[in-house]
């Protein structure tokens, strides 16, 4: 075991409350009065989630995005964040606060708090809390996946890949694979619109393989997914084209903030997903390229441990 | 102004929504449904919190205290906490989750998610978020105090001073003063049961009269505090005496974690608490000495800004 999976053990031993769901769920989810309360924090650190060399906006864009997009996978509806920040060079703080504001400008979501602390290291790391209420119960889970499902994806995959290969190139040139990357959108409306339908949910952070292979097991379900379905958009392919190898990349990279959901075949969904799967009894991953199955891939995802 | 102080004020001119109370206060204050949330975010940093010889497992019992000690402050009823936290040297890691749960166990608070991270830093910082409910409605704020009020506090102040100095001198020989800068015990049970007495209420953490300075200013009154009345336990007066210049330490340091409040001169109060000054028309500090007016001390308390 790794120091991170050792401490993630300890903290699931004392987890023990069923709102902290075991801890393997995205969020908390806390009952309370006639309301049902969602909760996540999520912490970037320097030269780990994000290089030296990124606009100090982009990362508190990425921040409130990332735990937003939390909020969109249990169809909850923000009621505000609070930031942990670790002070450095003014000018990147300033730059912060200005890509933070207009995070929540664009989500509508209100700053509630926080704590600002001096740093007496060479890195920082900046934390934010989302509280969210759920507008459907119940709360779609990861665990919910029945055989039969249809297993969904929305939007595309592998952008936010992309963009980070131009970005590392020093390469720019296409806005929308750029923007995948720095300035990703958490799927707040969607969520809520896909709630009363799923079975069950997540959002795509850590690769969608990976990713299904965590709600398969949750959901003590096999899940399969047939590759050539995996939605890719023009500018994808026109970058990295659509072979077999491509299309395992897109889908075992992280920073996509899709939400990965399975719902009943029969299903009228009220927003545009990829059906990019089946959910059927038995347990893991299945990958089937031209309805023949394919061995995995050695990595699903960014795996934390 | 400080590169802390510029960027606080940018993060307030940004906390339009009423449930942020303009950064003011010690948590945010969220009605929900039926309910009243009531939230809190709290860092600690290396090197700046905690120095580097302590023991981890007191650095995650004061992150969770001085979490819940906000709460305190509202008379809230604690729901849970996130954890946000730097991975490093295993073994400190192992003792932080020791003291972690430890204080959890001590409050009956759930652990209910947050966040573990790699850090590529030489330093390390960790963040708590506290969630709770209020039990008293209107929530307690700072604001609150009138003229006429008496100002009360619990407990004793400085024994946290004198604890941090046994231990730089390596000599923690008085259990009861290392506990108080060790292991601060948030006062929740108090804060709970006062929330219905109190004009006005706030922790003491950053040095009480920078506490009450800030309470007077919130509250548009003055606060007059008679610094002969201040309460001294006798551990810390057998350290340092109770001349005047050891009550002003006692009274601007921070760490005490103590209840700040006031309430009408004719309240019966349900906890034990010293009445230490009085609320008047008028605005800031007073500070008086066997009845005659004394010059407020340089630092009144630990300034983030």
């Amino acid at each position: 075991m790794t120091a991170e999976s050792t401490f993630i053990e300890m903290m699931r031993s004392m987890a023990r409350d069923p709102a902290a769901r075991g801890l393997m769920d995205d969020t908390a989810v806390i009952e309370l009065g006639n309301e049902t309360l969602i909760l996540t924090h999520d912490m970037m650190a320097e030269d780990v989630h994000w290089l030296p060399k990124a606009d100090p906006a982009d990362v508190a864009w990425k921040l409130v995005s990332v735990n937003l997009s939390d909020l969109a996978a249990k169809g909850a509806r923000p009621l505000g964040v609070l930031l942990g920040f670790m002070l450095g060079e003014s000018e990147w703080d300033r730059r912060f606060a200005g890509g933070l504001e207009r995070a929540l400008i664009h989500y509508a979501v209100p700053l509630l708090g926080g704590d600002t602390v001096s740093n007496k290291g060479d890195k920082r790391a900046v934390g934010l809390t989302a509280i969210g209420a759920a507008t459907h119960r119940p709360v779609p889970a990861r665990s919910g996946a029945r055989a039969g499902d249809v297993l969904y994806v929305t939007g595309t995959l592998g952008d936010a890949l992309a963009g980070f290969e131009l970005a590392e190139a020093g390469l720019e040139v296409v806005d929308t694979l750029s923007a995948a990357y720095h300035r990703p959108v958490a799927r707040l409306s969607d969520g809520q619109a896909l709630a009363p339908f799923v079975t069950a949910m997540m959002d795509v952070s850590d690769g969608m393989l990976l990713d299904a292979e965590r709600m398969a097991h949750a959901s003590k379900v096999e899940i399969r997914i047939d590759i050539d379905a995996i939605p890719l958009s023009a500018a994808y392919c026109a970058m990295r084209g659509d072979s077999l190898d491509s299309r395992l990349q897109a889908a075992s990279w992280g920073d996509d903030y899709e939400l990965l959901f399975t719902a009943p075949a029969d299903s009228a969904l009220p927003v545009a997903a990829t059906a990019i799967g089946r959910v059927n009894d038995g347990s893991g991953l299945a990958l089937f390229e031209a309805n023949a199955p394919i061995p995995l891939p050695p990595s699903l995802g960014y795996q934390h441990h």
